[in-house]
């Protein structure tokens, strides 16, 4: 990773494990590799943004994007998460979470049965982007994000849009990885047993782009598009 | 849906909103049809488990499935939630959230871009399974909610098996459903803007099965995989 604004000097190669990111189950599947956390939030868009609310959880999927070792989360200025972060000082303790399912792992025994997944879990704390420019940096990175290259083929936010949007900054600092790949792991003595036992993929596809019915004349399709 | 041992009577076509399931933010993608929140949750293996440890929010992407009114969550008897629950009483208040991405939804402004979306939060509290039998039907229907059809083709769990497994129950009481769909929904102004716009759908998909190295002789590739 180049150095950026965000980060002025070169970051270390993995995050410093904490108490809360080495987990208790299947500590060989944790990873704090910084290029492979980056990796696994680059390909998602949603993840799921936890926070506490009168004391009880809530889970939330929302859109966010990467900025160097920063995360951003969008929602609108009405939002539960977001009016508690703007009002909360010193910002909102939340957990983020994204997952990539690639494959359903059949053992022969019920027991071995498992997924191949990719996750990443952040722990932090969320703060309101106050400033303009940050504020329309992260939303370029939103948007950006699902499609690399859209922002730039899109109508700007105006003062009343950015204004409406409340944007969530969420430094990559308490962050593990958590993987399993693969294939079955039976026991010696199941491996004779008739049950048919492997992996099957599972991938996320796009399907033929729908463009609206009032496009003006002439838009082709994006080269950018999956 | 039929009337099982868990719900003895009819149940309300609808859930009842409460004050956390009514969302702050565009209230009309919010449902509370039962059969439509059932199918959101039947057609995902995989959820987003939030609990609050040490006074702050934790999310984990946990395999569950759901029988009738009761959903259940799988986890080792070491992992955190589970072992929360078992020492909590009465029990683990948690939110468990579940979200499928139909489509990246392409606006002429960068504002209006958005994702089509399905997704669930339940709200309540969650229970360790102590009951030997619960705990086994709750297994199998995990087993057969990744793979219809796969808990009575593999062998069932032993008894030390079934003591290293925890599972947890909760109920479907406190529920909502949220959805976006159609196309895209740009300012008026904007129409005439030379952006591409439209919605690229989103699939989940299978890839061929890959069979163990080890499978007994003549073992077929059973006909209810995906």
């Amino acid at each position: 990773m180049q150095g950026t604004a965000q980060t002025p000097s070169q970051p270390a190669t993995a995050y410093a494990p904490t108490d809360r990111t080495v987990p208790t189950r299947s500590p060989d599947r944790a990873s704090y590799d910084r290029e492979l956390v980056h990796a696994i939030l680059d390909e998602a868009y949603v993840c799921h943004l936890g926070f506490v609310r009168d004391g009880a959880p809530v889970v939330l999927p929302t859109l966010f994007a990467r900025v160097g070792e920063r995360l951003y989360v969008h929602g609108s200025t009405g939002s539960r998460p977001l009016r508690a972060a703007g009002q909360a000082d010193p910002g909102l303790p939340v957990c983020l979470t994204v997952t990539h399912v690639d494959g359903l792992v059949l053992a022969r025994s019920a027991f071995h049965h498992s997924i191949n997944y990719r996750s990443v879990v952040v722990h932090g704390v969320a703060h309101d982007v106050t400033d303009p420019e940050e504020k329309r940096q992260a939303l370029d990175a939103l948007v950006d994000h699902v499609v690399p290259g859209r922002a730039a083929d899109s109508r700007p936010a105006n003062k009343k849009e950015l204004a409406a949007t409340a944007v969530l900054r969420l430094d990559l600092d308490e962050v593990s990885a958590k993987l399993r790949t693969g294939g079955v792991n039976d026991e010696p003595e199941d491996l004779a047993l008739p049950h048919w036992a492997g992996v099957v993929p599972v991938q996320k596809t796009y399907g033929t782009p729908i463009p609206d019915p009032g496009l003006a004349p002439g838009t082709e399709l994006p080269g950018y598009l999956p």
